[in-house]
């Protein structure tokens, strides 16, 4: 039997995970919900219901998974608590500092109606703090670092598009190479944040505004590029959509521990992803914890979870044996 | 309460588990088992003691978790499955295709004790098991690759001990660098055993030998040699025991994958390990499970289990809210 999803959102994550079902046999997509009007909106599946998401009562019974495709600031934190009191749900909240109070609000709706909430899924968090949870249990002294890119910041292209005079703009997140090979290298440094990263903003200025202006006002701004080394050029908004319309994405995470009586030898377990789409990769990583809430789902397990709680097993359309004999 | 671990032999890996556990604070060391006579094994931890492995019984009630640390071609494949009546136990069965038949084993074994067994426990198979399971399940069309070394394969190193003329040796597995590059470029490509690993030997030569010969014989010896471009370095006894005296490994996973409705985006997931002490990294992989079996069997869980059953929670010594405090 197929696993039915349902796509709760329809900007490019809910347009990743519609793609990445067709990548997985077990799974059918059986409605996409929005929140504009349903007859405005043109998916990619033929023959798939789509529905305003005030409607979602009414398929409990044709829905065995809802992936929520929402936003972290807005949607998310009303949206998961109250989609779980209907179905099993897999999200993506990724504000790292209120997932604890995300976590506590989703486990207690989720308890209530019997359904799994697995929230937090996609690559940081998500694969990336597997890798740190894996890291630094097998290498307990040690130390844990993360880097971002090369990879487009939403968050940071658009606080370069509020500044006076910007038409639009694309900034890339890019870890600098020295500090990579000075943690490759196994000497466990503390990193400020302009040694991890530099910030390469390509901005398309408005006709007759000030470049310099904008430049000194982007390199200042707090908390975005004020503590960074920051590039900015200005292009022409042809040369923005030629060369910059992608939305990829990566990163590493690397533990560098010691073992030993005398911790005299070295170790470095290196994660790292190059992806062309940030949204799509995501949505694929989305798709495969729905998989898992399915299975969770059949073994009556209810509350809330995340990535650190799921058996790697779940995440398979394989059976254990299958995956004890080709991966193991 | 601090978890009791029992180390079931006591030579590279077992002492690398003994140094573990002084890295782990929530353990302690109960007792190490040995073959030989225990009155002629010094080891490295004060007050601990030694037994010889038939009294392991007597030590039912004084140890959670008894780590195997013998060999997989004689030892475990009859200790495991004997051990797990007694105790909860963690071993490292490494021989790929004979898994599921010692998983068999176990698992009867242990849900008869009503014990715990995780089988196959440490970097391949284990971590690197592992993210072949995530990368295939998140990028479910695509291909993985998996390259060991550079390190030290004991097996090639004993292969090349039993050619005539041959005093000692050292052999070192070490991926091809453009095959690295071309998997990492996406190309999806179809490696030859050739095309993804070279060879290359340290031998020290009796007095009189005939090198042309000895490396004649390396290079054309079925399975350990002949499908591999092979390198022959003739050294003396003490530059082997001078620069080749450690026991270095590591290698790579390395998952590459398409997304998107026309698969137009590519993605590359790499997992990378640069090991010092193979045994020792081993060991603290082992100790890591470890802490998962005691865990497990706090759960009532029996039976046989694998890296790829664990919820990667179960290694920490943290519990859930810090984990998602800290790492997610």
């Amino acid at each position: 039997m197929s696993i039915r999803i349902g796509i709760f959102g329809y900007g490019n994550l809910g347009r990743g995970v519609e793609a990445a079902i067709r990548q997985n046999p077990d799974m059918t997509l059986a409605a996409v919900f929005t929140r504009r009007d349903p007859s405005t909106l043109k998916i990619n599946t033929e023959g798939v219901p789509v529905l305003n998401i005030s409607d979602a009562e009414k398929m409990v019974n044709d829905i065995d998974v809802m992936i929520l495709c929402g936003g972290s600031a807005t949607d998310l934190p009303t949206q998961t608590p109250e989609t779980v009191k209907l179905f099993n749900v897999v999200d993506s909240f990724d504000t790292h500092a209120k997932i604890p109070e995300h976590f506590e609000a989703v486990d207690s709706a989720a308890k209530e109606s019997g359904k799994v909430g697995i929230i937090s899924v996609g690559w940081d968090p998500g694969l990336f703090s597997l890798n740190r949870l894996y890291g630094s249990a097998v290498l307990s002294e040690g130390k844990d670092y993360t880097f971002w890119g090369k990879g487009v910041s939403q968050g940071h292209s658009d606080a370069i598009r509020r500044v006076k005079g910007v038409l639009d703009a694309k900034q890339y997140t890019i870890p600098v190479e020295e500090a990579l090979d000075a943690v490759r290298s196994g000497s466990e440094l503390e990193l400020t944040t302009r040694q991890k990263h530099i910030r390469e903003c390509f901005v398309v200025a408005k006709d007759g505004a000030d470049t310099k202006k904008i430049e000194a006002e982007i390199k200042s701004m707090p908390n975005y590029f004020a503590d960074y080394d920051t590039t900015v050029h200005f292009i022409t908004k042809e040369e923005l959509d030629r060369d910059h319309s992608g939305i990829p994405h990566g990163g590493f995470v690397i533990r560098s521990g010691k073992t030993g009586f005398n911790k005299e030898h070295n170790h470095i377990i290196e994660y790292s992803l190059k992806l062309d789409s940030n949204p799509e990769f995501t949505a694929s990583v989305l798709v495969a914890y729905a998989r898992a809430a399915y299975k969770l789902s059949l073994d009556k397990v209810s509350g809330c979870k995340t990535v650190l709680d799921i058996p790697p097993a779940y995440l398979s359309a394989k059976s254990g044996a299958e995956l004890r004999k080709e991966l193991l």
